[in-house]
Order: structure tokens, then C-alpha cells, then sequence
């Protein structure tokens, strides 16, 4: 089944709204095999929605509307969809007693304006809206189906999850679609692909690679598509072992996982505790470790020794080796985790130091150079890296190439 | 002059990745009165990708596409569009040489696949990528300008701001439009709505008022559009002052202004220094102060007391107060902020102790519940909040009333 979402609103084309709504009905949609071949952003203007239908009438078996539902007067989508089906609005009774038991609910009274909530295409099957007073409504048009749903993203999520989903399943045959990703951190995308060339020049016929990288990792997705569900399960997840062979070390964790909870996870199953020793990454690290619910579990906490007098201070760097080797040095980092570690008494450390730019004070070494060390009371190991991108960027580096080594050393 | 926005990504259309950049485009368009009519997302397929720019061909003035210029193979925007201008790829001498340093500068070696960054479709206008690989291309074609810019949000930015919005008001005449954006912290929108309703429903034709609300604060941006620019922006900034009279201690800066940076500026002009002690924001907080550059001139360092020990420990909070009061307390937020200003010896300190959730600990105590302290060697003051939203919610806006509560306080 192929379909297309039109996200109806100016604010979304001036850039006051992200349309998040989109990518939610894509994912949805996708989950149950239909395939989303286009999104068109429009314009709340009735030229602009009539020639948008006509142009996706039995192009696309689906068409999902979203926006321009409300009761005020650039809301012109269901005066329009009924001029495109050259039908009259009416009033829909249960749609009305749901708008007036809204109100009821919140003590408020039905302003003459809200009537016009209840009023739909005549001969559309309404999709009643449960947490909101603007149905949805499903028309149906020679080849295609159109739904048109409120923009509001908690009223949209509700009618897609409760009412479109399950009717599309229930009416039309939809395909088997089984998607695995594969997240990697401290890799560029280009090494991968030369390392999982060979893999992904063979991969069979229904099976596709897509690369999808953001600052610090990079994820692989691999989708099939099929009749069984369980022989396209187990195509991909054969690629996904290949693939994975090819690049071992570098993989972190599947689909939704996240590094910090990756790593949060094998401290607790270690029963181990972890404190950091933060330099150009200013708490960054802390806060990333600190993102996953239960982290109180394990993190004791960290020294912020953004001052160079602080590191001296607080973690034991002497000032010695700051003098010989400047603060941005493999000495210093290790100094900075054994300080953490002693400080603290926890189990592990993670220790960063290094310029984030764009300005450096440590005329000998360039923007992007950190030094990272992760202790624990038998060792140190640390690092050196180069990482490109702006300050943020280098931060946010640094965080991911941090907790990855902490991975790697508990593995 | 009119626009379409074309994002090129499967990615986008199975709902793994928002287009942020469509609203990022969008924007910057509007700005300087280019009349975004549409934005279309398609997928990574040759024949989309055709068929959706002859469909935008001489009916848009402006075509901006977005995506597939990586170096792997599902990248296929630039062969594609090579084929729709006939012309050849060609490698460009001033982007292979740009490709060569940025590899150089990172120490990693340009692999084979790289050098396809260097090839552009023969005739275009090279829009130079400064920031990334991929370089963006101008080309035209009877009455439309296509150009083509990275899917990497950093260097689609980058060459959105450089490139693409100078070349464009060099070229074209363009209306006239001035916009002001004030920035609010610590009021809620429909608060703000009350308290300038007058101003906004005096205001004159031609200029417009939106709320632009995000976590934690709001940005109202006032527009104006006209003939004569000192005109339009006397007429604006006439209303800004407006405004501001009436919500001023809320107003923390204007436009692009960041409140670290607000904070950071107010802390060098007063000789001042800072640390801090977190507790829920577990390095946010540090990470924000950090985020402005040249931050080390004023910030020294924090500790991140996540564990209960580490407050007694590190920043001599006494453990009766803890056991009377909990640590989600005012007097162990004043405490933890005394500390801080003892240990790092700084003039200013934040201490900021809650509870993001989603599981509470601190049973008599409410999720979002947060005390938030700030010292100077004088006083101390203390404020309760009760914030909304999940736990990341709830650590970004205890990140930005802490920094307006020191504002406040060095104003």
C-alpha cells in the first residue's frame, strides 16, 4: 500500500513548528508495511489543499491529512475536503455529544463557535476523538483513501495508534516490513562502508542498508521486506550478524539503545559505581550519564574542574606535570581519573580534558584535541583524539568517545 | 519570490529522523520575504527525485533541496541531478582540496569513496562547505534556481546562512522585513498574552506579533513588513519597547542572545566568578555555563554531588539537615551553594537540588519538585519550583531559571 501525508499549516512552512507529526504517521505507517513514498507541507489555503488531493488522487492508495481542524477561520480543511467530494457538511450527532461532554468535563461552556466541531463531510466515516473535540474522518475516493486528522500531535498520535492503524490493518492485505538497527560509535560512516563493502554489495533482493549518521555514531539500518514475517525477520537479521562480524568493536547496542544506558546497565551488572573528572566537556558528561532513569544506581557523582587551579585542587593533578605537559596532555587525564577515582571511591572514573574551541589557550595543540582516561583500581588507559565539528560538537565527541571506552574496559 | 523546500531521505518519510532542517530553511526564507510555499519530502529514488523537480520547474522561482550528498550509495541526489541538467559530473579542484584539508586536519586519510565529494554537476555555482564535505551547488534552469545543500543539519545551516541567504538577496529583490526577537524566561505564554494584550491588539498594520514557546522560556518575535526598511524597523522596535515595558523582568536578551551568555557577559563585567553544585542536573547545568565560549574567564568548576555522600562529603551539607529535611530541600540547596562558593573560593555560586523523576525516592516530595540556591559571599537566596514535563524537561528548565535567577541577581 503506498501512501502520502499532506501536513496542512502555514507555521510549518515559515519554520514556527518542527512537523513532528509527519515523521510520527510515517514511523506508524511504516511499522505496518505501508509504504510513505511522500510528505507534502502546505499552506492553509484552499487552492493549495484542493490541487494537493487532486494531484494525490489514485497516485497513492493513502492519503493522511493532517491540520486545519480547529474551529477557528484559517481551519479550512473540512470545508475544503467536502468541496473536493462535492458533498455538504452536516452535523454528526455522536461528534456533537462528544464535543459537549468536553466541555461538561472542564466546566466549560460550548461557545457557538464549537458547534462547528460536530459538523462533518456528509457520507465520511468519523474517527471519533477521544482526547479532543476535532474528529478525524475517513472519505474514500475511486482508488484512494483519504483521512484527515487534527494537527494537534497529542490528538493526531491518539486517532493514528486507536483508530487508523487497526482499520488499515483490518481492511487492506499489507505487507511483512522488519527493520534492525545497528548503532556504532567512534567510526565515520565512510569506514564502514568500506569494511561492510562486501556485505552490502551481496545483499539479496528485498533487503536494503541505509547509513544514518549524527555526531559521534553512526547507525546502520537494515530493512527487508516480504510475504512471512519470519523469513524476512530472519534475512536481515543473517545481514545483521554479517555486518556486525565486520565491525565488532564499534557496536554498541540495537535499535532504540542508548550508549549511556549501555553502559549504565553493564555498571550494574558489575556492580560497579562511576564518578567523572570533567574539563572541556563542563558537565556534559555527567549530564549524559545522569539522562537514564536509575542512574543513582551507579553515578556517585564528578569534579567540574573547568579551572586549571581545580584540577590541582580537587583531583590531585600536580602542578608539575601541568607545567611540563600543559593541562591538555595524557598525564593530565590520568592524573584527573585516579583523583576522581580516590575522591569519590568509586569502582570506575572517567577523566576528559582537552579544547573545545574555537578559542585554545594551549597554543601547542589544536582545536578538537582531547585526551580521555577511564580508571579503575588496577589501571588507567587513555586516549588521544582529533575530534572535528564546533564546540558543541567536540563536546558531544568527547561524551559519546568517553562512555564508549568505559564500555569497552567493562566488557 | 516563491519557494519549495524538496528534503530528500527515506529516513524522513519512515519517521527515523524529524526534518528539522525543512523548518530551519523555512525560516531563514521567511526572514528575508521569500514566500515558502510548499515543502515536499520524497525518498532516496532517482525517479522521485526527477519527477519532483520538473513538478517544481518554472513553477517555483526557488527550489531548495535538501539530503544525499554523503559518499554512499543510497546518496544519489548529485547524480541526479546531473541527469536532469545533462550535464557530467566533474571533480572540482577547490572542493577536492577542501575534502583533502579536512581530512588532513583530522589526521585521517582520504579513502577512495571520499573523492566523490569532490565531483559536481559541470556548470554549477559551488556554495563552499566550510564545515563539512559535501559542497552545496546553485544551478538554474529557465525561470528556477535549484540548489542543493547537505542533509547534515551543521553544514545545512552553515551554507543556509553563508551562502544561500546572501547570494539570494544579492540576486533577487527581495521585500522588505525586519523582525526583533525578545526572549523570556520564567513566564508561561498565555501569562505574557495577559500582561501585553493591549499592545497586541493596538498593534499597526503591517507588523505582526508570535509566541515562539520552547522548554523553559518563550521568544516573542514581532515582525514588520514594508517598503522602506528604516521605516519598518522604527515601527517594530516602537512595539519591542512596547512589549518589553510590560513584561521587563521576565525579558533576559533579544534575538539570538543565550542566557549563559547573558550571564557569562554580567559576570565579566563585574569581575565576578562561579561554580556550582549539582544535584538533579547532574552536569547541565555546567554544560550550559560551558557552552559559551571563553567561559574559563569567569567559570571555575562545580561539583556534580548526585549521591547523597557527596553533598555531606564535598560540599559540607550537614546530614541532620539532609535527615530532616530531605535532600530535596531549601536548606540543603542553601547549603550545597554555601559550599560551592567556600571550596572553589568563587564570588558566585548555583546549587540546584530536585527531583527530575520519572521514579521518586524522596516519597514526600513531587516529581519536578526543585530548589534552586544562589550565593554570594553576602546572602543567599532560595526559590522552590514545581516543573512540568519529563526528566529532561524538568533538568532544562532548572537549568534556565537557575541562570535567571543569577541574571536577577547580578542585575
Amino acid at each position: 500500500m503506498t501512501a502520502a501525508i499532506v501536513s496542512i499549516g502555514d507555521e510549518l512552512l515559515i519554520g514556527q513548528t518542527v512537523n513532528t507529526n509527519a515523521s510520527f504517521i510515517g514511523e506508524q505507517l511504516t511499522l505496518i508495511g505501508v509504504n510513505v513514498q511522500v510528505v507534502l507541507t502546505i499552506a492553509d489555503k484552499e487552492q493549495d489543499i484542493l490541487n494537493t488531493l487532486s494531484l494525490c488522487q489514485n497516485k497513492y492508495q493513502l492519503v493522511i491529512l493532517t491540520g486545519g481542524l480547529g474551529p477557528t477561520k484559517d481551519d479550512i480543511t473540512k470545508t475544503t475536503l467536502s468541496k473536493y467530494f462535492g458533498v455538504d457538511l452536516v452535523s454528526d450527532e455522536a461528534v456533537l455529544s462528544n464535543v459537549k461532554s468536553f466541555f461538561a468535563h472542564y466546566k466549560k461552556e460550548v461557545q457557538p463557535v464549537n458547534y462547528l466541531q460536530a459538523q462533518v463531510p456528509e457520507g465520511c466515516t468519523v474517527l471519533m476523538n477521544k482526547v479532543g473535540t476535532a474528529p478525524g474522518m475517513w472519505m474514500e475516493k475511486e482508488d484512494t483513501v483519504f483521512v484527515s486528522l487534527p494537527g494537534v500531535p497529542r490528538e493526531m498520535r491518539y486517532l493514528t495508534s486507536k483508530e487508523l492503524v487497526p482499520r488499515l490493518q483490518e481492511k487492506f492485505k499489507l505487507p511483512t516490513i522488519y527493520s534492525h538497527n545497528i548503532l556504532t560509535q567512534g567510526i565515520g560512516e565512510s569506514y564502514i562502508a568500506e569494511q561492510i563493502k562486501d556485505v552490502e554489495n551481496d545483499l539479496p533482493q528485498g533487503i536494503s542498508l541505509a547509513y544514518l549518521p549524527s555526531r559521534g555514531m553512526v547507525k546502520l539500518r537494515i530493512t527487508g521486506r516480504g510475504a512471512d514475517f519470519e523469513e524476512v525477520r530472519t534475512a536481515v537479521e543473517i545481514q545483521v550478524d554479517l555486518i556486525k562480524s565486520n565491525i565488532a568493536e564499534h557496536v554498541f547496542g540495537d535499535n532504540t539503545d542508548e550508549l549511556a544506558k549501555v553502559v549504565g546497565d553493564l555498571l550494574v551488572s558489575k556492580k560497579g559505581t562511576l564518578s567523572v573528572a570533567e574539563s572541556l566537556t563542563g558537565g556534559a558528561l555527567g549530564k549524559e550519564i545522569t539522562s537514564v532513569s536509575g542512574a543513582s544506581a551507579y553515578f556517585l557523582g564528578g569534579v567540574i574542574s573547568y579551572h586549571e587551579d581545580v584540577k590541582i585542587s580537587e583531583l590531585e593533578v600536580s602542578p608539575e606535570t601541568v607545567k611540563d605537559h600543559t593541562v591538555v596532555s595524557e598525564e593530565v587525564a590520568v592524573q584527573m581519573a585516579k583523583g576522581s577515582l580516590i575522591k569519590f571511591g568509586s569502582t570506575y572514573s572517567i577523566a576528559a580534558t582537552g579544547l573545545a574551541g574555537p578559542n585554545s589557550d594551549v597554543s601547542a595543540k589544536q582545536i578538537g584535541t582531547v585526551f580521555i582516561a577511564v580508571a579503575n583500581k588496577d589501571h588507567v588507559i587513555c586516549q588521544q583524539f582529533n575530534f572535528g565539528g564546533d564546540r558543541d560538537g567536540v563536546v558531544r565527541r568527547t561524551v559519546l568517545a568517553a562512555l564508549n571506552m568505559l564500555r569497552l574496559e567493562l566488557m
